[in-house]
């Protein structure tokens, strides 16, 4: 049979497939520092060379930013297989605090743990380890079969950490190549570590920097202190304002196009169980803290949000130093929902700012990326190819959920080259992307290049 | 005459004198930075050795932490001239941010300025170049004259910029030693460019750094944002509840021991004719954004502060990074008056920060040094000696003033050894001490010396 043929294949190729991802992970493709810039180049050009090393025609393509690897594969002849592109993401996050970690973040290595064994290293879950688990179940494929089941397009883009600043001009310029029946993304999570999932919506992102100033340089509290105007304290007061005391964010018009959960999929939300005392008891927390009114689930899933990712003002060193700062600064992003008008929200946000500010204060702004939500339609047939496939693979039968993070791409697809997207991954809660030693279970890789030789092979007999 | 042969030589050996001060700004004598413990002891060596090159009998004695330097010489033979201590620091603030710097910090210059010549670099105003001014002084009397016209205990401290711990235990464990009629401190400054001021009230400082903790290690936004807490954000609003929205300061009992201004000081203030928007525009500010309802000179003499000093959270590098950090810390200062307890405010620091924290969310804390506020006592004859003394050495008559800054050796002298002390230098408001580009005017080094030598004069003769 075509399928076990592969699955087998799959098995047999697991120590093979593991080293190629490990030679991946070592690569230190930051994308938002610049210091790193080479090694994103470092991890196109691998990617490259390995799809090309199955006959996979592809290549770098460049951008003002990061590279972008495209490549693509015709189908079986004759068949009536549909065309899928899939998506994935080669860089990686930053890794401090590095002193954190219990290795090197680019030294990955596989680790036998309580739960089995797990790939160790930045990257390993997001994105690299789940980009390869499709990059290895087409491998298989082609090794088993001569030809892949459908005529696929790679798409990997360098940037998706730092906002994708270069994926929009570069799609609008490509998007007769980057046309496809449908689009995969391998960038999300089981449901829970028995139970795969199709996401079915994502919430946005808007992404601001800013910077308060007042003095043109640090003062000495002594001298000045009680006279003059302390940043810090100006920004502390500005951020403090951001939430009430429900936990809502303040900004006027902020809930605009925030739609209440339709009770249909309210009820498959709840039918979900999902154990939020253990999502977050994993890390030391036992109550949820967002909007008050809303179950765990619905604030990932379907609530906006905003929060403070970094600050920063005055001494910060070991000691004590009694400065007044000539300026402080801080990262907010918001999590964005249904029709929330990124662009609106970061008016409303600067406006708020401003209207924080005191005489002799200024602030400067700087943007990144401001992505609305997204919300799938269900109604192509794949996903319930998909749905059946993963169950076919999985212990427990998989599941239609939502995703609190943000993967504006699904979005591009549908507004720039009109594909409906389908995002399945393998990622697991306690992967701990985005901090200190984030892992991948072998179980997720292995378990995820399987699920996508089922989900091709469902989706090629239609 | 005595004094002129004494003035004449300080005017003949100036560049010598600015040749030892340039080696001394050289060490690097950071004392809140451990990794400048070397220097500190260097610092400490050198002033050793520059005390004994003219005959003073001095020694470094080894504290916990860094080295306090004391010297001691005899005044004239059978003369009734008082025996008096003069106290200095040898520890400088770090440099950071070192980017603001124009040049190394640590390889001091004279620059000439519009304003005249300066001295630049890391402690050329606080406290090695005042510090100086009276070792310069000695030196000329002693090479002049063969003698010194008092009695003089030298002692120089190297933890003064990070709370001085080992100051009090040293001092009571070398009371006998440290005891003399007056204690002379070089630490403060110039009322205005041209009129020197004896110090009469000094403000006391509290430090407190915290850190705020959430989940066990730090999380993706994406994932758990809206679900958990987010230290950054309990920290701001903490930070944010501590003043009114008169810039009153919030602490239950922090206001407990602050003394309205008597009428006679108010009115003395009030001729002194500060200029207020002069002192804030050489910094860029215009308008005093302390406390309603006083004068900016109360703001910064006679007022007490609660200012942060420091924050840092989360990720704070280039770009971006939608991490929920699991802690944010903030260092926070106090500057006291009157007879505020700095314990009593300590304690209600703490017990607000405690209130403000949600479920799951911890903090810790690291007390810095505590030190209430101190009044000298003007009924000593040095006061008014010295008062003429300065009087005939600058343009301007000397001003009894208050001080915003911390200088809580003044109060030990007077709990521990029973000594008043006697505040006077001569810094001008725009060295930028704590800041980058430090500075000491070459006309207040060299005027310093001068006065020093006036004042010595004018206290032999009684």
């Amino acid at each position: 049979m075509t399928l076990d043929n592969v699955l087998a294949r799959i098995d047999a190729e697991m120590p093979a497939a593991t080293d190629r991802l490990l030679e991946l992970l070592r690569i230190k493709s930051i994308s938002t520092d610049p210091a790193f810039k080479a090694e994103c180049d470092k991890a196109a050009d691998w990617l490259v060379a390995d799809l090309n090393s199955f006959g996979i025609a592809a290549e770098k393509r460049s951008t003002p930013g990061h590279p972008m690897v495209v490549g693509h594969v015709d189908g079986p002849e004759g068949a009536d297989a549909p065309h899928v592109l899939f998506y994935g993401h080669y860089d990686v996050q930053p890794v401090d605090p590095l002193e954190l970690w219990d290795n090197d973040p680019f030294a990955p290595a596989i680790e036998e743990t309580a739960n089995g064994p797990v790939i160790r290293g930045r990257g390993s879950s997001d994105d690299k380890g789940q980009l390869m688990t499709f990059v290895e179940a087409c491998r298989a494929w082609k090794a088993e079969h001569g030809a892949l089941p459908c005529k696929i397009t790679f798409f990997f883009e360098g940037e998706e950490e730092c906002g994708s600043p270069s994926l929009v001009p570069f799609m609008k310029e490509n998007a007769a190549e980057l046309t496809s029946d449908i689009a995969l993304i391998c960038d999300t999570g089981l449901f829970q570590s028995k139970t795969p999932a199709i996401i079915t919506s994502l919430r946005g992102l808007l992404g601001e920097e800013l910077t308060v100033k007042a003095a043109n340089k640090d003062l000495h509290s002594g001298m000045f202190g009680g006279v003059s105007m302390n940043p810090i304290r100006v920004l502390s007061k500005a951020l403090a304002g951001l939430h009430d005391e429900t936990g809502r964010v303040t900004l006027p018009g902020f809930y605009d196009g925030v739609h209440e959960l339709p009770a249909e999929l309210a009820a498959q939300w709840k039918a979900l169980n999902f154990d939020h005392k253990a999502f977050l008891g994993d890390v030391d927390l036992s109550e949820p803290a967002g909007e008050q009114g809303y179950t765990p689930l619905e604030m990932i899933w379907s609530r906006p949000t905003c929060e403070v990712n970094g600050i920063l003002g005055g001494y910060t060193g070991e000691g004590f130093k009694t400065v007044l700062p000539a300026e402080a600064s801080a990262k907010v992003s918001f999590r964005l929902v249904g029709d929330q008008d990124p662009l609106k929200i970061r008016e409303a946000f600067r406006a708020y700012i401003e209207s924080c500010l005191p005489v002799d204060c200024t602030v400067e702004f700087t943007g990144y990326g401001a992505a609305g939500g997204s919300n799938m339609s269900t109604d192509h047939p794949a996903f319930e190819q998909a749905r059946l496939a993963l169950s076919d693979e999985w212990p427990e039968a998989a599941a239609f959920a939502g995703c609190g993070g943000s993967i504006p791409i699904s979005g591009h697809f549908k507004q720039i080259v009109g594909t409906n997207s389908m995002l399945i991954g393998f990622a697991k809660d306690d992967d701990q992307i985005h901090s200190p030693n984030e892992k991948y279970d072998v179980e997720s890789f292995h378990k995820g290049i399987r699920s996508w030789a089922r989900i091709l092979e469902a989706m090629s007999r239609g």
